[in-house]
């Protein structure tokens, strides 16, 4: 369990952490190879969230993924690059809801830069990532002690 | 400036941030593009330091930087495998030292996914990572109020 008062103190920091699905890179499962791999050398994205055209989440994608899957299934270039992109959607990175914990959610960041959010019936949010709530502990570890005396318990005792 | 009570904290579990090379996959320059393509894709890796054969960092480089620089440079998959990867290193990501304050390395890592740490003299030392840093800020947030007693100012007031 986070200490309530850092808990109370992020949470209100808590808007800057999800990154809505309408300002994310995304992929539609039914794109093809090269549409996604196109897509993703060229601006750079290591790994994106893959939806259906309904909007529900199916996993994630990296150009390493498509890679890996060309390399595994010895496929040439040519029928590798007509192929839709979800025969080879990651699922590994787990997902959480609206309700997630944010002990929960700072432990899973641990293993995973980011982690996709859904709805109860798999609707794509967005996604919270590293990097936003290293901003928010930031903002903890700069301005935490502005509202909250800390006081070392063994200089006290 | 981060609250002194947290630096003292994070500091004392500083060991956990350091990734050192020897624990790291490592690009050197003159590696062949093919070469380091297969690597990454294989092992799913989405960016690595490459340094020279005596140890200098040189930059990082990702699949992305790869095909990016094929495609700027229309070059044909035969020849392009052969290139050596200095071509393409990457170079956008600060170089951090063994002095480097704790607030400057935070702050960095908002946008940086790592920094690469480097001696004086441009050797390669290793990486802090947003993930070993999470992992500390978690400790911290678990365990910081079995030391210190957090006061709120206002209800103090």
């Amino acid at each position: 369990m986070i200490a309530p008062e850092f808990e109370d103190f992020l949470l209100s920091h808590m808007e800057t952490y999800l990154v809505p699905s309408d300002q994310l890179a995304i992929i539609i499962d039914t794109h093809k190879t090269e549409h996604v791999m196109l897509l993703l050398s060229a601006n750079g994205f290591s790994r994106v969230p893959v939806i259906t055209k309904d909007n529900e989440y199916v996993g994630t994608i990296s150009i390493s993924d498509i890679l890996k899957y060309q390399l595994d299934h010895q496929l040439d270039d040519e029928s590798f690059a007509k192929m839709d992109i979800v025969n080879m959607v990651n699922t590994m990175i787990p997902t959480i809801g609206r309700e997630t914990t944010l002990t929960e959610v700072m432990n899973k960041l641990v293993d995973w830069p980011f982690l996709p959010m859904t709805e109860e019936n798999g609707e794509f949010i967005g996604i919270i990532t590293r990097k936003t709530i290293l901003k928010a502990v930031n903002a903890l570890l700069h301005d935490f002690t502005s509202d909250y005396t800390i006081t070392d318990k063994k200089k006290d005792a």
